[in-house]
């Protein structure tokens, strides 16, 4: 998983069939600098079904793992990116 | 998913039997920057099947997310990614 | 598997309800440079079930491999990263 | 899937045993710059069965599409990239 | 795949059950540049069933196609990476 800041929402009216009715995030990955942490400007696009908001910093899993965030031991999910947590806090 | 904007098109005589009349867009992968939204240079290849032109802002999907957009619980799609939505609007 | 260092730990209360009771760690990413390893500022978050502490040396595993490991030849593990070593030593 | 060039081939005789008569290419990642494709210097190595030679412009698909490129539907098979297009012609 | 110079080895005595007696490398991802093969200083940690040794030039494949290397097949195997190949030559 990485850790990222949610940045905004994106929305569409075309789109695959499976993918309607799902709320998505634009997430920046973030790094860890001298200063802390960092946005790096690369942006993941992750489905969210935490009810997280602009500001909040996410956990954003990939793959298969998303796959089962969205709907477990599933097989016809078409995302690759879900907010898996909400973080409360962190020792970084 | 990444977010991506819609530079061009690939087409082949030369290719693996199941590619055959795939519509196969060049998106080029965007960061966000100070000023907003701008390409990194990279570029992938994903199938269209939601009649995506060039310019237009793009999801796209990889691995198993994208075979599942153009066939669901299918196993033996070999594209690894897949146009998904094309953007309205986003917040970033 | 990638070689990190473990460099602190996230919690949440609001998270995918199989998350719950996962310690999550953050594992710089390093490389090697020519004054031996270094971190790159990269941060993966991954599940750990062998008692890794703050320093420690991992080695850290993708993909269903991780969820393998967390729980083997399951399909519906949403982590996509996991502590399966922690290095002794090593030449590098 | 990435668009890039052929630069080459690797051979070994010491290999896993069920990656014999494969022909492996050395494929160099392209970007969009300025003035056009140029190369990042990052090299995927990938399976041909396209008889693709040097200098060629391919599409690499990764992972299971690259699996099922090999052998379709196959759960055993052991690359993780292979070429399923020489490309013809493009926009970009 | 990608092409990569074994560089060293790691060892550990805590570890996932499953990671027991599993030979694990050091390899060193190498580019092309202007004067041949370079190390990125980015390196992978993978297992070797090859007998690679220090200074191999190596093709290390990702995911399942690295759980296949270790065992055909199975679904519960936990690395992510593995050396398929020691290269005896290549074009590059």
């Amino acid at each position: 998983m990485i850790r990222g800041r949610v940045i905004g929402q994106v929305w569409a009216t075309k789109r695959a069939p499976r993918m309607a009715g799902r709320k998505l995030l634009l997430v920046a990955e973030q790094v860890v600098g001298d200063s802390g942490l960092r946005d790096t400007g690369r942006v993941v696009v992750a489905v969210d079904d935490l009810d997280a908001g602009a500001g909040d910093s996410v956990l954003v899993a990939f793959g298969s793992g998303a796959r089962n965030a969205v709907r477990p031991g599933s097989r016809d999910v078409l995302v690759d990116a879900a907010v898996v947590q909400v973080i409360d806090g962190s020792t970084v």
